[in-house]
C-alpha cells in the first residue's frame, strides 16, 4: 500500500534501520486492524490519528479523482470540521440502518464497523460475553432506541389493520412492507414500560420520545440497610397487571443510580423475563467500571436480558455523546440500529474508538484497581468525619458512591461545596422526594459523593477536607 | 478580563502597536458576542477556534481549582478526545431539556445559545423571520424529535386515565406530573403522520421511532409536466378521513426531493392547516440553500408551520450529525427541546457555529449565487447532449437537481458513472416505484444528478462529460 | 510497507473503492518520494503533513523499542515541540556537516536530502541549472556561511606557520589535521570582502561574524536614469589594490536591493571574477521571484559565481529563518556545508519543504504572473498620483519597487503611513546617506513601495489611495 | 482588552460562575507575563498555546487592517507554517541586532524578550545569578557567536589603519564607523582560541567559522583516577606562549564531556583569566541539568567568566535547535546579540519559552532529582556487572555518564548494542586518540553510557541487561 522511497538520501544503512522504525510504527496500527481487539497496551494519540487518517482517506470525499454532482458531497466550508469530525464528514450510517455501510463513507463504515469489534473484545477481556454495538447517542437516547426498536411494528400492525382499504393507503402498505418487512417481525409490540422507580428525567423522556406509556413501580425502605430499593414482586406484580389489561410491557431496570437507591436485582427480573417472555432493558449507565456491577450484569445474562445500555463518557472517559448498546441477542441489536432515522455524527463514535485503543486494557486494568481504592479511601474519610462530627456514613449499597449524614441544610451544604469548586457532590432533604427517589421522608438529610473511574485520591482527600468545614 | 502585560519588554510605541492590534484581532470575536449575529464577512479559523476557546474554558472541567467527585466529570482519556469535542467535553443539554443551561457547562451552554441566534439572524437576513433550534442529531431523528412533541402527552393522558389507581401508580403519577406538568399541556396527542409518499426511508423511521402510525398519500403523474406530485386535496382527504376516525393527525409534507417528485404545495396544505387546527411538519432537507425554496417557506409560514426540518451539512456544509429546526413558533421548539432524552455530543453544534461563523453572510451569498449559475449550466450541458443523443432533458421542477432520459439501462450507466469516479447521480429505471416515489410505471428511464450548494462548475463539466461516453 | 486490514468489515467491493481512494492518496506522497521534484501542482496540507509524519516516524526517537542511554536523545518537555519541529526532535546536520546524515535521526537525513533535491527541480524549472543547499538560518548567516568557507583554512595553515613546534600543538596539529585534511584544501584564505557598497546592516555583520575585513566600493549616481550605481571598474578597481597589497579578496555583490540602488551587474562582475580567479557571491536574497533577476543570474552563471544567497521568507513565503544557497559549484556547497558548527534546528528546513510542496510549480509561476502584473499596477498608479501632485515617479531599475518623489518630509509621510496601517514604504530624505546609498545627497525626496511576490492587486490600490492622501 | 459577554445567553450565576473560571483561566497567561518568572508550576500545553497566541497576535502580519507593500510581509504558503513558527511569522531579531524590537513584529519581540526574562529566572532558581539570553542556534554557532564578539573589531581598526586612504575607503569608514562605532569598542581583538582538547568537533568548527586560529592544549592521564585531563598549569602556559607572541588569547574551556574526559577545572582557569585579563567561555553543554555542574559554574563565576553556553535540547528537553549564553557580563552578552547578522528563526526561542513554561520549577528539580538516582542506578548496576564479568567500572568523574572496561572490541559490543535497540552508548578502544581525547593509548577498552536529564529506570535497566548479554 505504501512504498517509502528513500533509497540513495541517505547511506543504506541508516535507511534500513529508517525504515524499520516506521514500519514498527506502522506495525502498531496494522496490529489493531489485524487483531481487531483492544490493544493490551494503549497506542499513543500519534498512532491513533495517524489510523484515523487512513481510514477516513477511504471516504470519497477525499477522493483526489471524484467528480461530485449529488445533493450531499461532505462539503465542508472550514478546516475546523475536519477536526471535529476526524475527517469522516459523511457521518456514519445509512438513511435505513446504523450500522449498514454507507458507499459514500468506506472509511467510516469500516471504522465503525472495527469500533464494535474493539468494544466487544473490551467487554469479553472484562468477562462480559456479548454482542456490542457503539451508538451516536447518550445513554436516554440509547434506551430511546432499544425501547422503540421493542415498540416498532404498530407501523405495519396499524396500516393492515386500522385503516380503510382505499386506494392510497393500500398501495402504500406495500410500500411500507417491502421497506419493512423481514425488520419489523421480531420485536414488535411493547407498549408500556415498567419503571421501578429511579429520579432520572431521561429514561422517563426515552419512554415518553419512543412513544410508550410508563407504569412507575414505586421504591420502599429497605430493612437491610439504608437504602430505597425495589422488591422484584413489585416489579412482577406491576408487570401482571399490565399482562392483564392486554398489554405488551417491557422492564426497564436500573443498575447504576445515585445510593440511597439500591440497583436493582438485575438477575431475578432476568429469571422472570425469561420464564415470561418479557423484554428486558437494563440502564447500566456507569456499570462497566467496577466489578461489581459487572458481575451482576454477568449473572443477568444468563436469563433474559435484551440490551444493557451504557455511557461512553461514564466508562471510557470520552466527551459526553456517545453509549454502548450490548447484550448476547445479536438479532436485537441489528434491530437496535434499524431504528436509528438516517445518517449521524461520526464523532460520538471516533471517540468511542479513540478511548478503547487510548486505554488499552492495561491501563483500564488499572483505573479500575484506582477507583476501588479511592472508593474505599473515600468510606474511610467519611466514616472518620462522620465520628468526629456525630455524623453517619450511611450504609448504602454502591461501588461508586457514599453518603454521609448532616444536621444542618444539606442543600445549603452543597451549595457551599459548589462555591469552594467541588463538583459532583448533591446534598438531599429527608423530604426531596424525587432526590431520594422515595415517595415519603428519607430518614437522614445526607450528601452523597463519588469515586467514579479516573476520580484522583486528591479529589477525594481535598473534598472530604472541605466537606469537613461545611458539614 | 485579559490584561496583556507586556510593559517594558519592548519600545512604548511598539507595545501600543503590538496591543492595538491584539486588541483589533480579539475584537472580532468581542463583536460576534455582543451582536450575536450571523458576520457579513466570514471569520478566520483562528479567530473562530480562539472564541470557542474562550468559551471551552468556562465550563467546570476546565476550572483550575475544581475538585472533582461526580460520576460524570468530562474526565477524558486521550487529548484527542479535545479536538474532537472542541474541548466542551461536557456536551450540551440536561437530563430534562435541550437547550437547558448545563450547571457543569456554562460555557458550553452559552455557545448553544449562541449558535441559535446565529442561526436565527441568518435565516433572518434570507428573510425567514423565524425562532431556531440547531440540534445534535440529522434531519431524520430531527423530525422525530418534532413528531415526539407533538405526539407526547400520552404518558399523563395514559397514566391518568388508564391505569387502576392503587397506590403505586397513583404516586407515580405525582411525580410525573410534577415533572412534566407545564411542559406536556399543548402540543398533545398526535398519532398519525400523514405522509404524501417520498421515497425516503428516514421520515418513516423518524415516524416509526416516535411509536406513531403513518398514513401515506400516494402520488400521481402531473399533467403539467414530467412530475410526481401529490394533490393537495388527496392529502386533505387523507387527513379528514383519519380525524373521523376519531385520530389525531399530523401532516408531514416535503419540500426538497429528488425529480422527478415535485415538492409538495406547502402554501396550501398550511393554509388548510391553519383552518383545520392540524399540525404541520415541514421536511426542507436542503431548503436553506436556493431561494426558490426559501420563497415557498416564506409563503408557508404565514399559515400554519409547527417546524421545519434542514440539514446542517446539506445547508451549512458541516460533516453529517447536525439539523435545524426552526418555525414562527417559539414554544413548540422549547417542546422540541424538551423531549430529548439526556444530554448529547456538543460537536454537531459547534459545527452549525463554525460554519455560521466560518461562513459569513457574504460568502454564503456568494455560493447561493454560484449554486444558481451551476445548476443552470447543468441544464444547458444536459439539454445539448439529449440533443445530441436522442435523450430528452425531463421537465421537471427542482432548483438543485436535474434528469435526463436514457435508453441504456440507467442502473447500469450510474454504475459506470460510479466507476468513473462520479458520486451522486442516480439511475431509475421506470420500474423502479421506490425510486420514482410513484407506485406505477414512471414514463422514462432516466439519470438524475444534483448541482447543490457549494458545487463546482468542473464538476457539472466534467460529469456531465462523462455521463455523455457512458449514456 | 503498510497493510490495511480492513477485509470483512465493510463489502467487498466497498473494501476495494476505499483502499483504492487510500492507494491514490498516498499515491501522491509516494510520487514526491520517487521524482525527487517540486510537484507541477502543489500538496494539500494534510498530505504534506502524512509525508512529514511518515519521515519523522523514522528517527530513532521514535522507535517504540528504544533504549536510549545517551546524552542527546530528543527528549522533550511538551507535545508543542512536535508541531514546532515537526517532530524532527533531533534536529539536522552532524557536529562535522550539516548535510552529513545523521544516524540518530534517518528520517529528517532523508527530509534534508529532499529539500534539496526540490529546491534543485525548483530552480531548473526556472532555467537556474545549479546545486542547491537549504541552510537553517537566513541571508544574513548564509553569507557568513559562504564567507566562512571561503576563509577557512587558516586554521590549519597557522597551526603549521606560526606556532613554536613544542609537544602539545604538535599533536594538536596532527588532530585538526586529521579532522579537517581533506576539507580544507581548495577554498581556502579569502581575507578582506569587496562590497559594492549597499546600506544594507547583515552583510557588513556577515563578514565580520566570519572575521574578515570589509573594503566598501563607493556608489555613485547613474548618467543614465534616477539609479544609484556602483561601476564594475571602481569594483575591479578596489579588487586589485587588495590583490596589490597581498591580500585574498571576494566580491560579495548585490543583485537585489531598495531603489534607487541598482543591482550590481553581476554578469561583468563574474567575469572578471573568473578570469582573475576571485571568488565571488552574490547577495540575491529576493531574486527568486522575478525573471529580471533569474536572468541576470543565469547569465552571471555563465561565469564565475561561487555561490548566491537568496532568502525562503522573501521568495518562498516561508516564516523568516532559512536561507538557499546555490551555485554549479557543487564542491562549494559542500565546503559551505562543513563550515556549519554543530546541529541545527530542522524547523527552518521544514518550512523550504513545505512551501516547495504545497505551492507546486503551478502556484509559483502564478504568483510571479501576479507580481508583474501588480508591480506594472504600482508604477500606472504611482505615474497617476505623481502627475497629479506635481511630483515624479522615479526612473529607476527595479522588478519589485518603485520610488515616488514627495515635497514634504518623506519621513513624516511614511510615519504617516504606517500610522494608517500601512507597512513596507520606506520615506527617505536627500540628506540621508545611508537610507539612499549614496555618499552625498540625493536628487530626490522620495518614498519607496514593494510589490513583491504575494503582494495582492488590492494591497497595492489601497496603499497608493493613502498615500495619496499623505504626500 | 477581552469583554467576553454572554450576558443573557444562561443564568446569572452560571454566567458568573463561566467568567470566573475563564478569568482563572487566563489569570494563570496574566501571571506568567506579570510575573516574568519561570512557574512553580508548569503550564499545561493549552494555556501555554494560548499565551503564545495572544502574543503572535500582536505582530503586523496578523493586522485584520494592514495593508502590506514591503518586501518581507511574512506572508506564508502554506497554514502548516503557523504551527512551525507557533505564528510567529516575522522570526526574531533586526539585521543589526538579535534582541532588539523588530517595529513588525510586536508580538515575536516581546515573546523573546520574556524569554530571556524566564531564563534569567530558571538559572536564579538554581542559584546562577546571571544574564542569559537565549540564542537561535544550538551549541556550536552559539560558541562561534561569543568568539566572533570577543574578536570584532578587527573591521574597523584594520580599515583606518591598513587601507590606502584613497576616496572610496574613507568614506567606507565613515559609514562602517557610524553603523558600529559603540559597539565594537570592548572587546576586540582576540585572535586565537585556548582550546584544551576535547575530542568534539563543534568548538573547532565554531573556531574555524569565527575566523579564529585554534591552540590545543594536550590531555594527559590523571594520576589520582582513570580521568583523561588538562593540567590548569598547561593551559595557562599555552596562553602565556600566545601573549608572549603578541596575540591576544581567549580561553575555550571545556565543563561537560564524555568521560573519561574529566571537566576543565573552570574555576582556577577564570581565577587565571580574572587576574590576566584573558577572556573565558565556558563550553557547558548540558551543565544546568545536574548540580555538580552548577556548583563550578558558580565557582566560576566568583572570577572571569565572559560567557557559558549550554544547549536547550541537552538542558531543558527542547528539540535541537537553541543555545543559552549566559554570564554575569551583561554588556558582552549584548555584544554576542549584535554579532549575529540579520534576523532569525522565531521557533527555537518558541521552544525555550514553551519548555520553561511547561516545565516549571517542581517539575524541572524533580528531574534533576531522578537524574541523580537514575545515574545511581546505572553506576550500581555497572559495578554488578563488573563484578560478575571480570570488568571494571572506570573511576572517572561524571555526574552523567559512566564507563565499564570491556574485554570484547569494543566498538563491535556497541555496533551490537545500536541493532538490540539501544541509542546513546560509545565504544571506545584504547587506541582510539579522538575518542578518548588522549593523544596516546588509553589504559582500557571500555563503553560510555548516559544518565542524562529525562533518562527513565527502565532505560538504564535495560540498557544494562542487554549490555550483559554482549560485553
Amino acid at each position: 500500500m505504501l512504498d517509502i522511497n528513500i533509497k540513495g538520501t541517505i547511506p543504506k544503512n541508516m535507511e534500513d534501520r529508517g525504515l524499520h522504525i516506521l514500519s514498527d510504527n506502522l506495525g502498531e496500527i496494522e496490529n489493531i486492524l489485524n487483531q481487531r481487539k483492544m490493544p493490551k497496551k494503549g497506542l499513543s494519540d500519534e498512532k491513533i490519528e495517524l489510523l484515523l487518517t487512513f481510514l477516513s482517506n477511504m471516504d470519497t470525499d477525499k477522493d483526489p479523482k471524484a467528480i461530485r454532482v449529488g445533493e450531499r458531497e461532505a462539503r465542508i466550508s472550514s478546516e475546523i470540521h475536519k477536526k471535529l469530525s476526524s475527517n469522516f464528514c459523511h457521518g456514519i450510517g445509512r438513511s435505513g440502518n446504523l450500522v449498514d455501510p454507507q458507499p459514500k463513507a468506506p472509511g467510516a463504515s469500516a471504522m465503525y464497523a472495527l469500533t464494535n469489534k474493539l468494544l466487544e473484545s473490551f467487554l469479553k477481556n472484562l468477562n462480559v460475553n456479548v454482542n456490542a454495538l457503539a451508538t451516536p447517542v447518550s445513554t436516554g437516547m440509547s434506551i430511546a432506541l432499544c425501547l422503540s426498536a421493542l415498540k416498532r411494528g404498530f407501523l405495519v400492525e396499524n396500516v393492515n389493520k386500522n385503516v380503510n382499504k382505499n386506494k392510497d393507503t393500500k398501495i402504500a402498505t406495500n410500500i411500507t412492507t417491502n421497506i419493512t418487512k423481514k425488520q419489523y417481525s421480531k420485536y414488535d409490540g411493547a407498549n408500556v414500560v415498567i419503571y421501578p422507580y429511579a429520579s432520572h428525567k431521561s429514561p422517563i423522556k426515552s419512554t415518553s420520545f419512543a412513544g410508550m406509556r410508563m407504569r412507575f413501580v414505586e421504591t420502599q425502605l429497605s430493612d437491610r440497610d439504608d437504602c430505597v430499593e425495589i422488591p422484584v414482586e413489585d416489579i412482577i406484580s406491576a408487570t401482571e397487571k399490565e399482562l392483564k389489561a392486554g398489554n405488551n410491557p417491557v422492564i426497564l431496570s436500573t443498575l447504576t443510580f445515585f445510593p440511597p437507591r439500591r440497583g436493582d436485582d438485575i438477575e431475578e427480573i432476568s429469571k422472570y423475563c425469561l420464564e415470561n417472555n418479557i423484554p428486558h432493558i437494563i440502564n447500566g449507565a456507569y456499570a462497566i467500571q467496577n466489578h461489581k456491577y459487572l458481575d451482576k450484569l454477568k449473572k443477568a445474562l444468563k436469563y433474559r436480558v435484551d440490551a444493557i445500555v451504557s455511557s461512553t463518557d461514564k466508562n471510557l472517559m470520552t466527551p459526553i455523546g456517545g453509549g454502548i448498546i450490548y447484550s448476547k441477542n445479536k438479532d436485537f441489536l441489528r434491530e437496535v440500529s434499524l431504528t436509528y432515522p438516517g445518517r449521524a455524527s461520526a464523532t460520538p463514535i471516533v471517540n468511542t474508538f479513540v478511548s478503547l485503543l487510548s486505554l488499552g486494557m492495561d491501563k483500564y486494568t488499572q483505573l479500575m484497581k484506582e477507583q476501588v481504592i479511592t472508593k474505599n479511601l473515600l468510606d474511610d474519610l467519611l466514616i472518620d468525619l462522620a465520628n468526629k462530627t456525630g455524623n453517619t456514613k450511611l450504609n448504602v449499597d454502591s461501588p461508586i458512591a457514599s453518603c454521609i449524614t448532616t444536621q444542618k441544610d444539606p442543600v445549603d451544604v452543597s451549595a457551599k461545596l459548589y462555591n469552594l469548586r467541588i463538583t459532583g457532590p448533591r446534598g438531599i432533604k429527608t423530604t426531596d422526594h424525587f432526590g431520594n427517589c422515595y415517595m415519603q421522608n428519607y430518614k437522614y438529610n445526607y450528601v452523597v459523593m463519588n469515586a467514579s473511574i479516573g476520580v484522583k485520591e486528591s479529589d477525594v482527600n481535598n473534598a472530604v477536607d472541605r466537606l469537613s468545614k461545611v458539614i
